[in-house]
């Protein structure tokens, strides 16, 4: 049987631009649009600033550009700090089959070295669909037994996709990507003991470095144990991984990128799937209501279900509040909406007195279901699960208004271009520092 | 109890320099001397040249010298080369209660950030010694259940041990060493599956660099769990540590660094016991040999015995070489004597044909017991342990010999005299660049 390695290897380096799908090539399309946006608008975090200000200070030969900041770095350098940037507001996709975030630690990788080597727009979406693609993978090989473990996947497997998309950037043989994987594995890492902090932003941007160092030493030369990732005492099984052998079945052919999760609320995730069923229910008329009730999975009441929160952080997590929100109107796409004068709002405050939330163990955890009671005696109801698939065309008008709400109007509109391929890379990493 | 990051991050940042002891200090400038002279003897070694042409390629702030090259760099890319180099003959030193080799990863981080800094000699001194024996420390937390679950120390022990030398060279606090502590739990790693290979010096190297990189994060801000070394689901947990709490006893009053063990010879670590034993027999005739015998401990059959190898690399895992090398007067500390010429000399293949080998498992790993028959019927016999402890002269005058046989009498001078802190940080750096 082909090893893991082996497949991921022959995948990175034989897949032609011809054989990616449409369809896969429209969600890259999204993707690099909805990182590009959540990183500029995350330019200013604490962790973003901390990050890129260590890196700056090293600073180093300027071939890779940063979201937001006009000074260029070293293209590992620039994986450190965008990568981190990316997921600094936690608002940037994720795969729930791959349990962590693929663009976030493989798009910055990608990017970084394609700008750095002036490689060609098709060959950078070859790259970067790989990786994520790869980075997905791995993470269902090493299965949801590793995360239960500890290990947080956007930076273990985040570091062997990055390290495709850099082997593939790079140009490198089917033997040196199996190199690069094998001495990625040396020191491919996230601990979900940091969530919660910097630390948990900072794994992605550690993943995209590690793929990037690892291809540029390969490139050099470097010999590591190229079947690292699944040999014994490799990185799987000293992981916790379940090597969960069918992660690789139609390897090539089904692209699972093509479902990730763009989010589109700036809150927590346990909120999403009410915010979507609460949509789906169209315009509906809040002096007309008299109850909300919402239904979701159990877990969730211990994470986003705080009933009165009097801070922007603490809408975040609470159903209460978002419901509220979408219903008079406030966009909850936008990070500004989410302050503490929106909390001492009387519109939002009668609403949220009127909302309860109840576990459901049998929704699973993506999903949530709604009921609202008119005071006519009527009651709307809605459904939704945030794993089921959306149509492109819904979802693409879905990315470009978040970004549109991130960024503005003429900067989204610009990378959305951008992001279709029109120009070389060095016209996107452009908009990304001059955003 | 204490917690081990507490313990730690104590002794970190409330150790004053007067506190060390002579007998600690006189084995850093032993390790000092050392790792300097492996560094500099392994700079053209693929691994090292690999690693420090990707480090030039990316350049940065001049800040941090390398051993034997002219171009300084930051303080983490510095790091980084400084460790992979000093590990890259596998011919640094070893503790083996930590099961690592604690200089090749902490010195370099604490060596490249007090250049950066100007830090004064004391201060380097009191970081290095404090990060080596931190590392030995977590490393026998850790415990031997790490190891065999396929992790190795020297890259994930020792990331711990040179965060806080990193982190006491830039003045960090106490709570602000238990961050640092933190946020290299989120990166430390290594694996056994890379021995054999250069992903195996580059652990040493990594380790450094992820030590300077957490310390200066944390010094501008950076929020970590402060507690991911030992909290449920942190580095320890989730890699197998077994969480010994004693490993902690006497810490600030015994130094563990004191037992590390130099390697006297440039060769595999399996036979440096049985050279020894010989080494102890004082000189003997070669003409008056008629068999040589080796006991040694089981698992070093599989290793080491080559009986007959016909090149300089097989020389280095030879029983049936080393033996009679220095019998014949060759050095067997320098790397230059180990050549196929040598596997080919009359008088050495002689003398080969009477060393037998035998497996004894009631010796320990670090033993080997000899039997030289002399023609006349006369038979020499001495056994020896590389655990048992060495006078300090003695240690001293063999691991100047030893620096004297890789970088030649001026030089390893010139570094000793240093390692003495008779000039500032400065001054030892310079002499590294351009031995």
């Amino acid at each position: 049987m082909t090893s893991p390695t082996d497949r991921l290897a022959g995948f990175a380096a034989t897949t032609r631009h011809a054989d990616l799908p449409d369809s896969a090539r429209a969600v890259l399309r999204l993707s690099l649009l909805d990182v590009a946006a959540v990183a500029i608008a995350g330019r200013n975090e604490p962790v973003a600033r901390i990050t890129r200000d260590t890196a700056l200070a090293e600073a180093g030969v300027p071939r890779a550009s940063l979201a937001g900041h006009a000074t260029r770095l070293p293209p590992r350098a620039a994986a450190l700090v965008n990568g981190t940037t990316a997921h600094a507001l936690d608002y940037d996709d994720t795969h729930f089959a791959h349990i962590g975030h693929p663009s976030a630690a493989v798009i910055p990788a990608a990017l970084a070295l394609a700008e750095d080597r002036g490689t060609g727009w098709a060959e950078f979406e070859a790259a970067a669909l790989i990786g994520v693609e790869a980075s997905i993978r791995v993470g269902l090989w090493l299965g949801r037994a590793h995360y239960q473990h500890g290990f947080h996947q956007t930076g273990t497997a985040g570091a062997f996709g990055a390290a495709l998309a850099a082997a593939r950037i790079v140009g490198l043989s089917q033997d040196q990507c199996a190199m690069t994987l094998g001495l990625v594995a040396a020191r491919a890492s996230g601990l979900k003991a940091q969530f919660g902090t910097m630390a948990k932003p900072l794994a992605a941007g550690i993943a995209a470095a590690n793929g990037v160092e690892a291809a540029l030493l390969v490139e050099r030369g470097f010999v590591a144990n190229p079947h690292a990732l699944e040999a014994a005492q490799g990185f799987g099984p000293t992981h916790a991984g379940v090597a969960d052998a069918t992660a690789f079945d139609g390897l090539g052919q089904d692209w699972l990128f093509e479902g990730v999760s763009h989010k589109f609320h700036a809150c927590c995730h346990g909120l999403h799937a009410c915010l979507e069923a609460a949509r789906s229910l169209g315009a509906v008329d809040a002096d007309s209501i008299a109850a909300i009730a919402v239904a979701t999975h159990p877990r969730w009441l211990s994470v986003c279900n705080q009933p009165a929160p009097t801070t922007g952080l603490g809408a975040k997590f609470s159903y209460a509040t978002v419901l509220p929100m979408h219903l008079l109107g406030f966009d909850t796409a936008d990070l500004g909406s989410y302050t503490d004068a929106l909390c001492a709002d009387p519109g939002l405050r009668a609403l949220r007195d009127r909302v309860s939330v109840t576990a459901d163990d049998t929704l699973p955890e993506t999903a949530a279901r709604l009921r609202v009671d008119l005071s006519g005696g009527e009651a709307l109801e809605a459904t939704h699960d945030l794993a089921a698939p959306m149509p492109l065309d819904a979802r693409q008008a879905r990315v470009r208004a978040k970004a549109t709400a991130l960024l503005g109007d003429g900067p989204a509109g610009r990378l959305w271009d951008l992001a279709g391929g029109a120009d070389c890379v060095t016209g996107f990493a452009r908009a990304l520092r001059e955003a």
